[in-house]
């Protein structure tokens, strides 16, 4: 017999992104999200919910664009930093030591120390209440070598990204490697 | 200096989500999403993406509900199985042994062996292309007593969910626990 919680978004686990953007001056901003997922493979797209007093929320609007920047664990103090502070009246990559690098592809910087980063342009906006989804389209990723295992792909196991939970407003490491998807289902299969 | 990948969806981390639906006759069916998150608090929702292929995206259309419920590690072998095979020719519930309960507050069902269960009214569907994200409202959480921890919260370390990497097709277990949001970030700016 379950309990019932009431309306809560316990949903888990959540990714722990955190989106640069540029202000009207062409400042470099970024801030943290945790909600927010991959929306469409074709063509490719992430959604990211923004409150809309953020600052964030008027840079994407504005420029049309965002990067997705993966923090591994060893960010984690900065990558929390960033999601208590406003970019209103602070620099924060001036206080977290963070590098912004202007992509060539989006108008929006992407963050160098990170090892893995999605250039976006802005396709759907959808208004949900206190929050506003913004989708966009990926439109290249960025990411370094020592994260490229086999045939250049980006393993979660090199990458390290940290995890979200909003029931326990807590972060977690990405844990063990447990198998590959459409795969683990096979055996099961096999022993029914 | 990064390198480029191209446009592709290697966001991480997501998560592993069993979606649960009534087809036009009744008959309860499940899918594995790795596409979602949460994309509001007020009111509280949840994106999923389903391709316009699936069962599960003709049965929300219909029933303007679905529930989204978490495998914890050890139901691995039936999410990976229920995201391989369709629901058109396949009674997964029969196959894999879960148990739907119905809704008594949205027209879905839930699955009783996992412990984390959200019941949704869909409120936005968004055409993406080859996926279609649907918007869910969260009208009420069911969970199990034994992952509710202090003040009735459902701790991640407790309901122990699943993990997906897109970029690797990979299914992790959730790590350790490495602290809480909006606090350790409080203690970088002290050091700085």
């Amino acid at each position: 017999m379950k309990e019932s919680l009431g309306p809560k978004v316990v949903a888990m686990p959540s990714p722990v992104w955190v989106v640069a953007s540029y202000n009207a001056d062409g400042q470099p901003d970024m801030m943290t999200v945790a909600w927010g997922g991959i929306c469409c493979p074709a063509p490719p797209c992430v959604a990211i919910s923004v409150q809309q007093s953020r600052l964030t929320y008027s840079n994407i609007l504005q420029q049309q664009a965002f990067t997705i920047n993966t923090p591994s664990v060893q960010h984690i103090a900065a990558t929390d930093y960033v999601g208590i502070v406003s970019g209103k009246n602070t620099d924060k990559f001036s206080v977290t030591g963070l590098t912004p690098v202007a992509s060539e592809i989006v108008n929006a910087p992407y963050i160098q120390e990170f090892s893995l980063a999605l250039e976006c342009s802005l396709i759907h906006t959808v208004d949900l209440g206190l929050h506003t989804q913004f989708i966009g389209e990926i439109l290249d990723v960025k990411a370094d070598a020592e994260i490229l295992g086999q045939n250049g792909i980006s393993a979660a196991r090199l990458v390290k990204p940290l995890i979200s939970s909003a029931a326990d407003r807590a972060y977690y490491a990405c844990g063990e490697y447990l198998g590959q998807t459409y795969n683990i289902g096979l055996n099961f299969l096999d022993e029914n």
